[in-house]
């Protein structure tokens, strides 16, 4: 699909600072890119950010609701209230084929919970799953030093075959967006050996092993994650989602662990002035959260969910990517695997 | 028990740099506590490395076996077809009360298969734990910075059950090794609400809120693992280990990520050198592993696994915890409690 044909639905109430980042990032986006993108939320309050900017009228359209959901509410409870809340509006609109993928930057549970009432998933699916890009040494030389992970809390448990479903979509991605042409595909795990984690993860390890369009480097323990010997790694929710959070709390701590030693002395308060730029670049790479969207997969429209803490540039990225994602078919690609997977499955199915 | 009835069962042949180092951590050991130290492993190899001490011969034994079981042996293979390998001969002398603890640098998974086939576990428990230390920010002000990880590996998956035991496991050893009075329990998982993560953490949340012994603060999400808001936490073998191996990733990662950044500029590479002494003073902490035991819960006897890499430090170290642990009747307060919460438990079941 060509980029002038494409509309993004945007939740633009979604997030800490919406809709004021929201709209300058949809301003911002068409600026550089012939995309719509169709602004969901309060009108006036879009209209009064709008002011602000000089934009093409035609590529900006606003659908207006009076309500949204915020990062305090339980997500459930506050889609059942609000049943025309900015993101369920934004899920139905995408449905109905008014635009081709959604962003948002609100709470994560009401963004997935929201599509998984109005957006149907991809046939043969079961589960949905968030995925995060973690910064790694980037032991491939990629143009890039992140890998993918995912689940890290669409779910908490997963099926073997969930699994091998979330091996499709990361690959999948992995291919289309960051153009490596082969990407290695880990299974997160307690060990190296085929047996290892249970029966969930070793008939995982014995399917992928067998199929021949996943590039499957076998199981991935905890501390070689950062390596980034795959760049697909996959795992159930639970399991991702405390992996991905420990990464960010031990990134952190290492931070303030460096600033507490070095306050203790002055040759080190010296030297640690001297890093600053250093430190400077380590804290960019670290902060990767605030550049892109995290995409989730399992529904037949792209959806890119972006941090709360969003800029209007993590914005203005998540819609890009988002029509990236559009105009490479991924979720159409992740169909076609997932089909030819259970086709082949149900006939060959792996005994472990 | 006094200090000089205390004997302790070395595996002298476990570990990469055995009987080397376990020799001199015995010898060490011996030297500043009356405990009596029973190597366990190749006589001749074993004297030969004494003849380099001297050393109060009441104090050390040698039981003499000519197999031990090495790192890269699968270990349920190697204990069934070496049944007198050091580590299980050790096993069997604990259990037969010729020794009150266990001390190993050998093969996790040998230490746990041979101590599971030998030596009995406390009434009431289901699954063994393997606990680890791991650095925080000392949230708390306690004497240490280190809180206590359980299970980080000897299962997969555990039941609700399980976990209540590994509260009060990891809560008597912080109370009497770490003498905390009151030390706080946290329950690792994917948010801090009673109802997240799925049955078996909800189930164990609701449990573990009622307990009067236990003080439990509630849910711990992976980023907050470091802050040590928590003196002991608890969690399924899988997401335990996975854990425990992020933070060691990540700590290594950032030393690593830190000299690739600050090798680029000539500024930084002079403010690195003049912090050396605090890199050098991180690093002491990120190695903790070197310096202590981790102990193995469930069995009626103490086990202290010591890491691979041991020196004869963390050897010494380890025997003497060991001691220690015998002394604090550690297992046998472990197992009123867990005969309380049982007894307590069938009464009055809760309801989640």
């Amino acid at each position: 699909m060509k980029d002038k044909n494409i509309a993004i639905v945007l939740d633009a109430m979604g997030g800490d600072n919406a809709p004021h980042v929201t709209v300058e990032g949809a301003v911002e986006a068409t600026r550089i890119s012939p995309i719509k993108v169709i602004l969901v939320g309060d009108e006036k309050a879009i209209e009064k950010e709008l002011k602000k900017y000089t934009y093409n009228a035609s590529q900006l359209e606003i659908v207006n609701t009076p309500h949204h959901i915020t990062m305090e509410e339980n997500p459930k409870e506050a889609i059942e209230k609000k049943p025309d809340a900015s993101i369920v509006l934004a899920t139905k609109l995408v449905a109905e084929e008014q635009g081709n993928a959604l962003v948002s930057a609100g709470s994560t549970g009401a963004v997935i919970l929201a599509a998984a009432k109005n957006i149907n998933r991809i046939l043969g699916v079961h589960k949905s799953a968030l995925a995060a890009s973690y910064p790694t040494h980037n032991f491939q030389k990629r143009q890039d030093i992140f890998s993918l992970l995912l689940d890290v809390g669409a779910n908490i448990h997963n099926s073997h075959h969930d699994l091998v479903h979330f091996a499709y979509m990361g690959a999948t991605y992995a291919r289309e967006i960051k153009k490596i042409e082969n990407p290695t595909v880990g299974l997160l795990n307690i060990g190296s050996e085929p047996y290892k984690g249970g029966k969930t993860l070793s008939q995982t390890y014995a399917i992928l092993k067998t199929l021949p369009d996943i590039n499957f480097i076998g199981n991935v323990e905890g501390d070689k994650l950062m390596l980034g010997l795959a760049d697909v790694v996959i795992t159930e929710g639970l399991t991702g989602n405390i992996a991905l959070k420990v990464i960010e709390g031990v990134a952190s701590s290492a931070q303030k662990l460096l600033k507490q030693a070095f306050r203790e002395n002055f040759l080190w308060k010296m030297g640690l002035m001297m890093l600053s730029g250093g430190i400077r670049k380590l804290k960019n790479i670290t902060d990767y959260q605030e550049y892109g969207g995290a995409p989730i997969f399992g529904f037949n429209k792209m959806i890119i969910k972006c941090h709360g803490r969003s800029t209007s540039l993590a914005i203005k990225n998540g819609l890009l990517l988002a029509a990236k994602s559009v105009q490479d078919d991924i979720t159409e690609q992740i169909s076609r695997y997932i089909t030819n997977y259970e086709y082949n499955h149900a006939v060959h199915d792996v005994e472990v």
